[in-house]
């Protein structure tokens, strides 16, 4: 809306342009507290009208990469097609790249740094067909100062991929194995169980594992959980419901992956776990029978410090 | 945005087929600060372009199905005609049904877990003129786990919805009268006053009431307020200004309930008082007229707390 | 959505009227806690369907005013053109004018109360063409109480601007002279260095002072700040990746105004600096060299409190 901005044309609104792409979808760690995010939508619709912006979130810890990555991974597949955009950037100014990647042979492109932020998303919807580095400034606005990329770059170049732009008109194409891998944490077993991260905790308190349901296939329904010098037995479970208060299950999540919950209340606030620490998981079968046999089997008892257990033990991660 | 998705039409984004309805507005307890509203937001839209998605609100607590019920009904009559949805729901996965409720005889459709989220808002357009429970999961998403309700049930019925799909195609029909009421509390008449009860506190602390402004219709304009072994006198004002500094009133607010406001400060923090309170409100003719009778009245002024006070008086509620 | 509405004319919603704006940008203290926002949202949207609704932030804490009129300006040159509508009011309901601003000879509308809100904004898109007092109730929504003047005036006044109204129906006409100015404070220049003062801590931690970067050219890098009774020496920096880890520098920030930085870490937790504080800033040549002069300047050394520095000299502001 700069001074010189024109009367619209008598009658109604400028015709928006035809439109390539309808979509564009954001994710960053810019917040709600300032005016960011609606700046980058202002950018998006102003040089694209008639483009519909989501914004998938901005809630990501500031320059929290994996964290981006990570909700990017687990939303992509919902996303509508069209243009992507992931703005966390802790080494922006510092000379990294800014990259588009175009994934399905043309049908969506996934935009951010080359920092890994994408890395896993794109590998989830079939990997890049062609990635350019975003060095045509002709494509950006002038910045006043130095660039806050997500204004400056990302934004008027996801108004050009909607508008039909060629991607190789935005910059030097690169090959996209030269492209920051992820660095997301993979479960591995050891003889004492299977080692684990948290990769999430979730508004509700529930606490996402690294891992696949079918790893605690076997005859037992009952695990052992390590973690912080503490144990925890925890009963694998298929809903909210079967938990009974102040215990704690494992359960398969919406997502597919396994999550430690409780019914109605925080997980995470029940055990101490936060994103990064270790949790290591193997069958109960070791644990002793519970005294009294006929009852229902005791569901997630908390056994409290294991005996010799010491702060060296402890809690691993951050 | 899977891998399998196919370029768009050459020449510009697949055509939108034609909606029924435009509008589908949002409301839940799941904050900004993962991806969960973002997905929500890209399911409809991939599934019925063209659909314009506005966010009523996501800051609802979690689990907070009152607060929901509160929020739905202070809004219901400003929203779009189109299609509502209601995502607080503390019994998911256990059982409970999601709904749809239509009102007006079809103009609007609002769509939730059957917990009383919905009732106060759908009495306030007038009924329901239908109900299904939404269990036809040909109109459902396939989860990787247990459903999230609101990505995998609510969002592609809503979409469904707006492109025109009877509601009886939805689910199987159920008589309205079945639906779960609402809870919310009334105000109630005693020997000692009106015992009323804090339904609300919002961001500039006011503090609303389940009260009528005519319950307060009466010869005085002074109040006296009884709460968590308090009293505390209150004028009855019809602005902000009119309060001195440090004093709190009694105003209707712009929803038509009283609140109990301060100007330019926070009548909760200078009561105490939280959702769920209860608040005993009296006409103040009781009180010795103040010494000097012929100052202004004296407004509000806290009298600290009543002499034989016990603390079995105090807070009532939550 | 009310119990009155009709239903959709049969085949698809009714065709939106031809718009002569397309978007309005909203900018507002509301939060995302409750529902305000989407009401807004939605009364626009029922009152001209087919306007695309931009959030520019409502995160300006409570009344701050002051903080408004800056995220305003900051973001005024990149909004679309069309209806802006600020929202914070501490003296809502105290007889404060609601005025409509014409700029650019109708290009664009900005909103709000005449509180000084508009005025850096306005004065940076070329000034006021016209303006009204939003005084005829026929644009606004009944209040069932006080109104609410987000969703009772501004939303219908900024959808009867979409929808072609011209400005002089909406109200009586003002001179744009006599709306109230802007009160941003300006950096000025003494003997022992140039007074700045905090504008914004952004989401980040940095840190942005009122300066020019031309005030700082001259033959030195090196400033030392006054701040608070402390004093700190800073490197003017171009990129956050020039900075040591725990140093502050000073930098252009991307609005063209000078910040305090630090690399992936937050000036104003280092500093302790926060919005409103004062900072003098003098060329640190009078500081005595480094012992060894042969390395790289020593950037950022914080020296402590000055001696004889008392607790009268500090911080300036909140």
């Amino acid at each position: 809306m700069g001074d010189d901005a024109s009367s619209p044309a008598a009658g109604g609104v400028p015709e928006a342009q035809p439109l390539v792409h309808r979509h564009v979808s954001l994710l960053s760690d810019y917040g709600h507290a300032d005016e960011s995010v609606g700046v980058v939508h202002s950018v998006i619709k102003a040089l694209a009208p008639g483009v519909d912006v989501i914004d998938i979130t901005h809630g990501i810890a500031p320059y929290d990469v994996r964290g981006a990555a990570l909700a990017l991974a687990r939303s992509v597949q919902y996303m509508c097609p069209g243009v992507v955009v992931a703005m966390v950037d802790p080494g922006a100014g510092s000379g990294r790249r800014a990259v588009a990647v175009e994934v399905g042979g043309g049908s969506s492109f996934l935009l951010g740094p080359d920092n890994g932020i994408l890395a896993p998303a794109v590998s989830m919807v079939g990997g890049a067909t062609a990635a350019v580095e975003l060095d045509n400034s002709e494509h950006h606005l002038e910045a006043p100062g130095p660039a806050f990329s997500g204004r400056d770059v990302f934004a008027p170049v996801a108004a050009s991929l909607c508008r039909g732009v060629p991607l190789a008109e935005l910059g030097s194409s690169i090959d996209p194995v030269s492209l920051l891998p992820g660095t997301l944490p993979l479960s591995r077993t050891e003889p004492d169980g299977i080692h684990t991260e948290v990769l999430w905790v979730d508004r509700f308190g529930n606490v996402q594992l690294n891992l696949d349901p079918e790893e605690l296939d076997g005859p037992g329904t009952r695990f052992e959980l390590g973690f912080a010098g503490q144990r925890l037995l925890a009963e694998r479970v298929s809903s909210f419901g079967a938990l009974s208060t102040g215990a704690v299950g494992l359960m398969v999540d919406s997502h597919g992956l396994v999550s430690l919950v409780a019914d109605r209340a925080s997980a995470s606030e029940q055990t101490g776990l936060v994103e990064g620490d270790e949790v290591v998981i193997s069958a109960a079968g070791e644990s002793p029978p519970a005294p009294d046999g006929d009852g229902p089997p005791a569901i997630a008892v908390e056994l409290g410090p294991r005996p010799g257990a010491t702060g060296d033990e402890g809690q691993v991660g951050r």
